[in-house]
């Protein structure tokens, strides 16, 4: 059992009450990822990959993940303005990131590893984190936070298997191979392989407007198509993310 | 499909893009709930009432929960000294509803039910919808909300089945017969009977006091003793408040 | 003298400055209360009631209230729709909150006694309390707060005795029976008994609509009829509230 | 009657509801005025402005009084250093004077007073009248406000009739002749004589330090001795001030 | 060299890590001064009166000054609706004073002098400090800090010379003499002398009005006119405020 | 003229009160740029580059610059506990790029270029103009915003020139030759090409830990070594940031 919330809370304070225990906390979104997945990757990939690096560890927790991210931005996640894709303001997010990691660390757990799902959050997330540890301070409590998003560690090895016809770029997988592929090993149930919409990469300017221009955005929603994602390659994927934290995580944590 | 997240987007918008749906939001909390239970009861029974209310329905669908609540109250909850007890603060809830009530509503839906899980969160989703339906009419979108607490659909008469030697009452049913029943009827896996402690229901002086006093909390964590919840109780409830609820969605949005 | 804001800072010094002191906050609302009274008894009426209790004891003092409170609900003060009601926001409520008790804390104070007369303020009232203890935590101040609601006081046999015909519950007593003998009792000036609107108690579906449902109100603005108020219900009424507030002060502080 | 706290509603809704109405709402402090006056003169005095210009219209209303102000300054107050000055910080000043203002524009008020009681209030409130005007425009309500601080409507005549020695300057006049004088008239249960220090008029250098440096404030508290203070004097304040403002609203307001 | 924002990190380092030195913060606006001169004089001209300050001292250094300032006001600044005046609201300034204290803080440095140049700041620029002090003491951090505006330094006797003919009031002076002749020293290019207006000091009600009433402000955004400005008055005004300031510097910090 | 502050108000008002002036507003951060470098060039290039955009047009003005950005990260910055390195926090930026573009489109602008010049600043200006479109559609107004951060302007072709022994990447980029030749061309008297360090690029795990682990970055502050700056090369990066600039604004704004 690598969910905390699946505890109960004896059973929990066991495990964190000394300070040795990791907590992962996966942030994710809820926002679409085209017309053949559904809204929800950006929660359950990180929320996957938490619980595979956990499985390989004695004192290593999933927390509830924070689901609702930061709004989608055109170059990265299609852009706000598509119908199911559900964002909150930056503000909410550094708050609920504050909030959620002085809670954590009240139970007397010190290391954190955040396990970031959507681009867009990244930077909220940093501040909610700068808060968390500036408000522990003042009970004298200094936590460890490590912050990544999964994706950081494909290696270049794995990104020469998935597209063996070269890598468009990180900035146009939304809802590509790369996602679609971890979906079908994870979820195959939440991903339809038929309605994949077949289309070039998206290119942008190299500036952003606002309010955004739509036109930008392939219809299907996706920057890149997810024709090729297959169910091998997520499981390529999901292992090379958890080979890669779990090492980060006793590099840091010992 | 009752789960909107697990749609992917273009299903989504052709169920609400005219107004007509109903949008259930489960708000709830990740708190203690005894030796005997997970810490997730607040988010998985709403959710599951939430599911089960929109499968009764053509056009009622069930958004992703929100899952971090208000600070747990020692008459209520037992409080927020607890581990594993994760609380945020009042103005992180209500920002959280404001800004998912508002995204929601964007996608065109005009109907809401906030299913809530977690008595301590009521009044700051009072407040996140009253500042999200001032925020929409920035943009003139006028939506109708409904704001419940799933026990307060629990019939009189079924509380006198389920409590046969008389109801200690709402105040102290924290991790008692009421909710317990209702995880072994939907999360058996989550509830260990064995570990039930038996107690005396707990009493408390008509006031608060801050900080808590923790020595008038049941060193359980839970308010009343969970001894008699089965199955069956369980059952019951979850049926009589998915009746009340779908008649009450009923009236309100015809 | 008990109201602290009627001395001169001297006279306060010495009473406060070793930490021995009690302060009582009352706070209040502005809020219709039917055709037959004025819209302040959730101010006087805690006012009143702190000052009453302050009387009984040497070192307790009586702090100027907070007399703004939260939006009026529709099934607790009728709604915040009536002319006269006149609400402030959550966060507002409480910043206002956290401000004053770190400020009477830095006085010396560290023995609080919070004195709400309005239903709707409780959960913003119990966040500014927390948010104030942990901003007096940086200078090492340590207070401990009581948070009542006056009318928890209020015993079964008096309850039996005002109520006669039997009570209609706490719920519905928005400019009722309690609080205008009360008011009759304190400020008869400010009730005038021949307006008094006779009408069945308000009755409820279980849940909350937004924007609010006017039709749910009786037109008066109360939620059960004053027809049966009297002065000397009033008095017993304020009498059995001071006397278990005292009983608790002595509790808690000794 | 002029304070509308002390309306029924239905008297009230008669007076407001067609937008003639002006609305009057002192805005005060409590905070030391020396040892010879108790703490709440910042509060008594735009009160009793308010009620004695209300009293010269028809359509005039003084609401309650917005109590606790910004933070004493050295300079201005004596400082916020001084047990029994009680202040709340800015944002929250911001925040309630913005809430109230649109609560009693919802009434259907569209002409507003604020009269201030104390000089470190001031920018806060044009900030929360700026903030509340916004927040109006959201439903397309459009109101006017005035806003006054009372001892600006003081005459040079008066000035020279209350000072026969020179007037020493506002920027001292904390705790001294003026307030005194007015205090005398309104509340001389308040005020006890025998305690007035007499000493020089502070001077200070031409900056702040902050921490405030204590050693620059008279021990007293009082920027100016209120030696010479008499009730006559606090006849003339009071009328002078009253007959400006009424002017100020004729012309305003017509 | 006296701008810090100059020098390179290690040498910026060398002199403040001690604590020793000064730190001397411009706040500026970027607001309209009539048709003869540019905007930003109450930007530039605390930024020039700090470095000339600075210059006098070994250990003094001008921080990058803070340019937008709070909504001009119509009696002190023409108000917040003429092209041109760009302001920000009262808690943006409240932070921002507040992060760059507390940052420039945690360098090392103790001794700061927020030099004012734009008098609608002022209050919302003490809360700042107010708020950056209480965050640096939960990690144990105590610095002083002077506030000033430029111009309470400047003396009767230069009063007398600046404005042979008498002195108008500081209330007026918006655009007017003082602040063109201290220009036309300083950044003779952005002021045009011969586009000066020559109009009577503007008069004003004892009170102000919301929304602004633009019919109170000259035509040329000026409250009195700067038609008798020069160099010369220009040098002597600049001259007076840095010894003033240098004189307050060596009584706080020795 | 380019600088909108540098101009009267008449002046600026006749160049912008019809919509069609495009507004750029430079915003950088008062950062660490290692021992051979001022700490401003975040917010001196970005000002140059916008300065040398609207000079290739008629209707392109420059507002005064948003100087103090978000705190500066280890892989990007070096990090925020270098003494220099002054950051502000989140949501002051935020609310800071809200005030301003909405200050301005108040002035009739509806046409702006935001250019940055300190990537952790990004995320945070998004929120910020999200912000201010939708508090300006309170009253109507509808602006079109261009982001750009100016190094998304450099091109291919240029890379290869400036880095002809290979690129090792944006991410090292700080205080490294493109950085530095940009200010040896714009501001020479601000570098010291022979206090250059020599020193391998920066390398970093795939991940951030909070608190920021000094001893990942360079003891110089830099992420890479600007050995190889040259002026000429600063001025084949502004060339050509220019033009790509002035491209897109033809693009969207005619």
């Amino acid at each position: 059992m690598v969910r905390l919330e699946d505890m109960d809370w004896q059973t929990y304070e066991k495990k964190v009450s000394d300070g040795s225990a990791v907590i992962m906390l996966p942030i994710g979104a809820i926002e679409q990822h085209g017309p053949h997945m559904s809204m929800n990757p950006d929660v359950l990939i990180p929320q996957a990959i938490s619980e595979g690096v956990a499985k390989a560890f004695d004192n290593v927790l999933v927390a509830h993940p924070i689901s609702y991210g930061y709004k989608s931005q055109v170059k990265s996640g299609g852009g706000n303005f598509f119908p199911g894709t559900t964002c909150i303001s930056g503000k909410t997010l550094i708050d609920t990131i504050k909030d959620v990691v002085v809670a954590y660390a009240r139970h007397g757990n010190r290391k954190f590893v955040l396990v970031n799902g959507h681009y867009e959050n990244s930077m909220f997330v940093v501040e909610g984190i700068e808060l968390a540890l500036e408000k522990l301070r003042i009970d004298d409590i200094h936590a460890e936070v490590i912050l990544l998003s999964y994706w950081d560690f494909v290696t270049d090895d794995t990104i020469k298997t998935v597209f063996p016809d070269g890598f468009t770029g990180w900035d146009v997988e939304h809802g590509g191979v790369l996602e679609t592929s971890l979906m079908l090993y994870l979820h195959p149930e939440l991903v339809d392989m038929e309605k994949v919409i077949d289309h070039q990469p998206a290119t942008f300017p190299p500036y952003d407007v606002f309010p955004a221009d739509q036109s930008w955005v392939p219809e299907s929603g996706t920057l890149s198509s997810a024709k090729k994602a297959t169910v091998e390659y997520g499981e390529l994927l999901f292992q090379v993310c958890i080979e890669g934290i779990a090492t980060g995580i006793k590099e840091r944590f010992k």
